[in-house]
């Protein structure tokens, strides 16, 4: 049943229909006026991050990676909870700039970033991460021509792997940072440059659901730093990645927070305080902070019996939600946990049946849910796709086929 | 060297610089004002339909499913060459009725169509193709709302299934149309309501490069055709479907047109026309028409080595051409053609390297061209990627990270 996957049950439900933010989810969809629709609970967000503020040394600096769901409500909303907004590109910047969170207090990684784009960043006032020298020269050039002085720091292609992740963003050949035995010749040539050199940004792979791995792969990111940091008179920031998954799957074991906090302790207190005195510690974290907030919710709007074969066919899709339909980077297409919103909390055997959820656009490729077990829905009934809260509709194909694109909220 | 695709020499060259339209690349870039763009070649979208004309049997109309390319300048100009426009959505609907196609030789199919855009349909006058005993219901509902008689087909999931395309859409349960086995019940239900019922539409699947299967798929689809028109008294339309694959890979042969139009020729003049002389006989075509005469265009932002790779960083991505990235439904991954603008004509090995050519999105997925043999391309020079006519912007994530979207222009 998939009733039973823990982000069913985090929303709560009320006489046995799901509640976002405390709100029916019929009341919730009246109050939205259409379908299908992105709802994200603001306080299972705030929540998250007490868990790890509770969990995580205090020295740790939490950042907020706005490109895992950049809907101003929620980026606004995280500003006041987390310490710095980490962006990748000029469009995120602009949401970035609109928060409370101070321009010190924004990062800006990502790789090709033009001379456009970095001048804007350094016109702003956040800190520049770089991916390679060309951007080095870049963010030297607009500086000297706008009359500021930028701050910037190192993104390092680590020289060691993490095993894993969902996706492996470091170690090896990368599009992304510099790799990690260059960097000196980079600080060398930034030396002689009217920049602020504040420090380094490792990040090794995201979507990591072993505490183990993460937990190793800090250590070797912590002694990373510390060999690089030879090379600065002052660091004042080290970010030191994330890469925290979440389960999507009835196999996935949630992460092992407390290992990670206990192995964070350990780097911390003992290694780079010491070494690093001046240095904000920073962890960088999207899908962990907002994925378990969002549901996807669509509307029925035909059944049908194809050959034995029971149909539910939504007014959502593949283009508002196109991960739950296994096409974006997944190799191996598994059903995301999917509800009937007023009979989330059935758990029994009366009435459910195996139905395949379908979007409304004409390709096989918009598949919600394959042959999955559901209380018995009908025409007009709302499905709700759990685990939407990141990647879910900026990661999503809006345009395709022609339909309307779908509402977001935060409740 | 991927200067050899077909597709790549359609386009021609001036100079070694690509042509799209006639216009050097570079020319175009700057008309254009910004990169990445998708330009699309008017000519060699005239030259296809020339092609189909002389190839097809001279009673097939030819209709253009929009989805695979919806800009309005290319809907508009094709409008003006085929005889149909097929649709799968409301949206799409707007773009067609905006040409001179008139509604009546417009089509509206795909599962899940909700009773608004029934009712828009109706009240358009197009030709409404149901997918379930549902819409039928619908469909005559708001015929009798709106006093108008609506005209119908059924789209019908045959009792046989296509190998060898790149997604099945027929035979077995599926979510489109209605059992073969059970359309004679839904013209029952049809016959006792105020509708005109045209006909019958079967589409088994799409991305075909095998001439044989697509000649058998016809043969079979004209045998269905012929035993379901025995329950009505007048078949004016009967649509093929199509599924003509392009060639996106070295090993893929292109289709051999003169094979389908045999096939064709044998059904319409012996079987078709005898049986049913009022039918108009429709293939509904959408990649094989603008598939090839599209180019996805961006421009190098940075180089970079990485351990002994090359890295190409350009300023599009998987952002704007999902499919050319390989996460768009593909399980394996392959390159598409790419080449470098003003080089595409360097078959030598002077200066021809190996580089890996990704997109600026901050995620692995954002590959574009991995381990690829092209001529030397510095920051600034374009990067161009081939057979992006069709499934391209519309099926890309275009907010994923927030980079501006490109232009598209016709040329």
């Amino acid at each position: 049943m998939t009733t039973t996957h823990p982000s069913v049950a985090a929303f709560g439900a009320s006489a046995g229909e799901l509640t976002v933010g405390g709100v029916p989810l019929g009341r919730l969809a009246a109050r939205v006026g259409s379908t299908p629709f992105f709802a994200y609970d603001r306080s299972l967000i705030t929540r998250r991050v007490e868990l790890l503020r509770r969990t995580l040394p205090e020295r740790i600096q939490l950042g907020y990676a706005v490109k895992a769901n950049p809907i101003p409500a929620v980026v606004q909303h995280l500003s006041g909870l987390v310490d710095a907004l980490d962006v990748a590109s000029a469009g995120e910047l602009a949401i970035a700039l609109d928060t409370p969170t101070p321009p010190t207090r924004i990062s800006f990684a990502g790789p090709g970033k033009t001379a456009a784009e970095l001048r804007q960043a350094v016109a702003a006032g956040v800190l520049v991460e770089l991916e390679s020298a060309t951007e080095a020269t870049r963010v030297v050039a607009a500086g000297e021509e706008l009359g500021l002085r930028p701050r910037v720091a190192v993104r390092v292609n680590p020289d060691f792997a993490v095993k894993g992740s969902g996706m492996r963003m470091g170690g090896g050949p990368q599009q992304f940072g510099v790799d990690a035995e260059q960097v000196p010749d980079l600080l060398d040539q930034l030396a002689a440059a009217d920049v602020e050199v504040a420090g380094f940004h490792v990040f090794a792979g995201s979507q990591n659901l072993g505490a183990e791995i993460i937990g190793q792969a800090q250590r070797s990111t912590a002694d990373l730093v510390l060999r690089l940091a030879e090379h600065l008179d002052r660091v004042t920031y080290v970010n030191l990645g994330g890469g925290f998954g979440i389960p999507y799957f009835p196999k996935d074991t949630p992460l092992d927070l407390g290992h990670v906090g206990e192995v964070l302790a350990e780097i911390v207190v003992d290694r780079l305080t010491p070494a690093l005195p001046d240095a904000a510690v920073h962890l960088e974290l999207g899908r962990y902070l907002v994925g378990e907030a969002g549901v996807y919710v669509t509307r029925v709007v035909d059944r049908k019996v194809s050959r034995g074969r029971t149909y539910l066919v939504v007014d959502g899709g593949m283009h508002h939600q196109l991960a739950a339909s296994g096409n974006f980077g997944q190799v191996i297409r598994r059903n995301y946990p999917l509800a009937v919103g007023h009979r989330v909390l059935d758990g029994g055997n009366d009435d459910v049946e195996q139905v395949t959820v379908v979007g409304c656009l004409c390709t096989p490729l918009d598949l919600l849910g394959d042959d999955v077990a559901l209380p018995r829905a009908d025409i007009d009934d709302l499905v709700v796709i759990f685990q939407a809260g990141a990647y879910g509709l900026t990661a999503s194909p809006t345009a395709f086929l022609g339909h309307p694109a779908p509402a977001e909220v935060l409740v």
